[in-house]
């Protein structure tokens, strides 16, 4: 059975040490946010997780969801678990105190949701896309709507969906055919059928709140006739009667079956609109960058659990002898942590996770300041920064989170086939995280298309301008020279990349197009190197420090080495195909496929 | 539901045009292999894969193998199926003549090989075990064993296992515990539990017949003392008495469902030694070479069916615009099919494919070779070639074949992760061949360790020089210069990382070892990329035709240019990687992981 210890040390030495989360009680309203107070809770969260949850994440997968009569019944305990989590206060602590909310920064939020996903990635589903309606809510709502509905999603007693896709439609929401009727109340009869719906119908809380996209009779087609509507499962004006919304069944997937993805039948269900008539997608995506935000999470979270698996794996499994004698004649055959190539796999899972990490703490840190920050200045960069990384976030951290999960997978050999020993879970989940809030080839577009060129490339350019003024600062420093040097190699490519869609693709937009994953992943490559080297720097001040801690950082100092060596030089081969530009890409005539 | 064309066109292609086919009759015994005869084979394979195997692939994955009171019933259709199979003669294709064979080039039988994998991979290993079990027997029975169980294995009125893996041991077969213990009558008494045995117990066939890797008591510890034998479920000579071999129990996997894996339990089981006593690994590694060379078929095959549904989705689905302005204003939105990431995806898949089905088709053709010629030299320089590329078949075409299915599931968006519609099967399913038949970390090992310096590395120079000597003669051809310069640089680039290797790795194995992985995949691109010229240098040549073929010929040489331009680049990120040595991936203490 897979076991999963939340990395707390390396939480917080990202935290505090490498990103300076001590600063955080210098913005309004975060005051209370010591180091005395967080910590308990990071503490707090991984015993919940790590006790609760956790345990679930196997039988869930394998016993799944149910759908009988309508309703859902999720896998044994998980309503128990649930409970405990709502009572423990969990669903509430990124929210707003206004509602019943905890306030948390974003930046100790997705450190708790690391450990979620980690945990059991279809359990921590529910309060997450609850939680994605709690921020819909609160940014869109009347104070009204707001009142009725959202202290019930703060404390978790109601749970949200957002109910975007069709049948006919995912990434082009233009399509969305879901029609809704004014009534003479100013409310509305929302009909038509939407899939995909996770969390759309289950038995952990007393009412589900979707969040509907519709077109209201007569409004334009494509995307400015789209509005967003609140469709409560039970009518909480008319003391409780069902609304006209029911799940017509379940998808059978290929993971996260602890989840329930449903279909979702409206049949003049009544809503109201949120937000302004025919401006729903506007308030989606609101909600959908902060979701993103969250799946890079979880592209994390699986790589976390599923590398330490595999560690103990490579520690207890013998085969084979080491390259460069046995480590343990006494023994059968050495522990398989002793190959070079099992190394090499679990060095390449690690050294993307502390730098992955670093950078979601990073960014959030960024969110907390764009929401907090007194001077409007601050709040700007800080909103550029993150309207840039989320693209980056999401698409990187999913593909790699996943690859990981494999590559760990192949640590176990045949092993890891095996359903009992959990590694194909991690797969099978993580897998999912490429796909939805935007599958991957859409954030990358997003990057490329929109947010480069937004504001005159000011976010790029601001970006640019901090990793080149570390290079610069730290270049000279010979004990960085390791870390400083390939970065400055693989920006300079970026750089390169960002100048050769500006020369090539203006007049032709597959150019962008044809290049927009690989700039993404050299983005990525850049961003988690530039990571590397705040860490390296924090490592290197606390080196000669006492007891374990020298050693560790000396650790760190050594992954950090390996990313540089081994993972950064990938920079090299996007590069080269952002190059070849779309000529080969789009050659063929569509009948040739 | 997913569907498959066998792609005859580009098999043909590639066998006859590319690779000389014609040639085959040139070969001793092999003078009936004419065009005439090798083309309804394929023809009638195709329409076997498609009508009858294809169709129980998804059924199969979703109903499993059930075992109840210590049998094996396979899913709903197999048994009709395999029935249908066995009649028309597929079981015998590859085999002996002289036991009931039909005695088939390599080269075609692989390419049927293909089809099957593509089909139904659970289906197709009941056959390709089996003919495992042949491979052995064949090479190492006694004549007395070869004629009382081969033409029953040719036939395929009975099947084969291989069981080699115990719960302790896979990789490192020394650890194996299973005992013999001699009878009086020349035949032993075999003890011990096999797991992860595909086959093992069945409902298929009428007899199965268990190859078993065990330690004749009073055996040297290791390696050196393991014996083959052969164990019946039923006994020939005692007239079908069942033997004490049994299945245990299945295990529950991610994939390939519908392909009993069995643990079997030996308890005093009667058996007969193979070959000589203590030498069972060498009779192992015989068929496990050829198991090798067709596992890396099966990735192939697995991205080729995913690419074929992958295409067809992406031509119907409607979602945006191209990027160049709307394609079909007519419709509500364009096919995916115009957008440039989907292409890159589709391209890169179909890119692999062509030019892998040519690499094996080409070591195929060595085997034949090797296994055929009256030549001497020409028989030892074929062998020279299969050896230094099977692994690099083995462990390159699952890495790559599995990563494919992964890219045409995300074509599909979050529809790919639903299982009807097939394409999270495709993934399940091709992750097995990483693992299965020596994990693919082994074949880099195998490749960097063994193969490279066999004989002096005379098959490593025999492969450098021949590439070298098309690049010669073709490297002024302005035709084929976007082919054959790239191929120069990454064959110089494989070049380097070998010389670093000899520099550095003699006094170090863990230096070879860390790069071992690189080296494959490195080794695995000028292959292909190797396999690209000549497709090219073909369709070049054939690019006057008149009709579709000059159009299918530009696209070809359109998807070898995409190959060159955006696969091959990859070479210099391996050389980087390889070059970085050992140090970061051996420095960390045990204990830090």
């Amino acid at each position: 059975m897979p076991a999963y210890k939340a990395p707390l040390r390396d939480m917080r030495y990202v935290l505090y040490d490498v990103m300076g989360g001590d600063d955080l009680v210098a913005l309004p309203g975060y005051e209370d946010f010591t180091r005395d107070l967080v910590d308990p809770i990071l503490e707090e969260a991984a015993k919940v997780c790590e006790e609760v949850i956790q345990p679930l994440n196997r039988s869930g997968d394998e016993e799944g969801c149910h759908f009988e009569n309508g309703m859902v019944r999720t896998p044994k305990g998980f309503a128990e678990a649930y409970k405990t989590f709502r009572e423990g206060g969990w669903t509430a602590i990124a929210c707003d105190p206004a509602y019943g909310g905890q306030g948390l920064p974003a930046a100790v939020n997705l450190l708790v949701e690391e450990m979620i996903c980690s945990s059991n990635l279809s359990f921590g589903m529910y309060p997450g896309l609850s939680h994605g309606a709690y921020v819909s809510l609160h940014g869109f709502g009347s104070e009204k709507l707001k009142q009725t509905y959202l202290p019930k999603l703060v404390d978790g007693s109601w749970s949200g969906t957002m109910c975007l896709t069709e049948p006919q439609c995912g990434t082009d929401l233009g399509l969305v055919r879901t029609r809704a009727a004014p009534q003479a109340d100013g409310s509305y009869k929302i009909t038509g059928t939407k899939i995909f719906i996770s969390a759309g119908e289950h038995d952990l809380v007393d009412n589900i709140i979707h969040l509907v996209l519709a077109r209201i009779e007569g409004a334009p087609e494509g995307t400015r006739g789209i509005s967003l509507f609140i469709v409560p499962k039970f009518l909480p004006a008319a003391d409780g009667v069902r609304n006209a919304v029911s799940c017509g069944s379940l998808e059978e997937k290929m993971g996260i079956h602890g989840n329930a993805t449903c279909v979702m039948n409206y049949d003049g269900a009544t809503g109201w609109l949120m937000g302004e008539a025919n401006r729903g997608l506007q308030a989606m995506f609101t909600m959908m960058n902060e979701a993103r935000l969250g799946v890079g999470v979880q592209g994390l979270a699986q790589s976390e659990v599923a590398y330490q698996n595999a560690a103990t794996y490579a520690k207890t499994r013998l085969a084979g002898r080491a390259l460069s004698g046995a480590k343990f004649p006494q023994q059968p055959a050495d522990p398989i942590i002793v190959h070079p190539d099992v190394r090499r796999m679990l060095m390449s899972i690690r050294a993307f996770n502390e730098a992955a990490r670093a950078l979601v703490t990073w960014i959030a840190l960024k969110s907390d300041i764009a929401h907090r920050s007194a001077d409007a200045k601050e709040r700007q960069a800080a909103e550029d920064y993150l309207g840039l990384m989320t693209p980056v976030i999401k698409g990187v951290l999913t593909d790699q989170g996943f690859a990981n999960t494999v590559m760990a997978q192949q640590v176990y050999g045949g092993h890891g086939y095996i359903a009992e020993n959990g590694m194909e879970q991690f797969v099978r989940d993580a897998r999912i995280a490429m796909m939805y809030e935007g599958a991957n080839g859409i954030q990358a577009l997003d990057l490329v298309g929109r947010k480069l060129p937004k504001d005159g490339g000011r976010a790029l350019q601001a970006f640019f301008a901090e990793v080149s003024a570390h290079i610069k600062e730290r270049g000279a420093d010979k004990e960085l020279t390791a870390y400083v040097t390939p970065l400055s190699q693989a920006l300079g490519e970026l750089q390169q990349a960002t100048m050769w869609f500006l020369q090539n693709a203006l007049g032709n937009p597959d150019q962008a197009g044809a290049g927009a994953t690989d700039y993404m992943h050299l983005f990525g490559l850049v961003a988690l190197g530039y990571m590397w080297c705040l860490i390296a720097d924090a490592a290197r001040s606390k080196a000669a420090s006492a007891d374990g801690v020298a050693e560790r950082m000396t650790q760190r100092l050594t992954t950090g080495r390996f990313f540089m060596e081994r993972m950064l030089p990938a920079a090299t081969t996007h590069l080269a195909r952002i190059k070849a530009g779309a000529g080969s890409v789009m050659a063929l005539p569509t009948e040739a496929f």
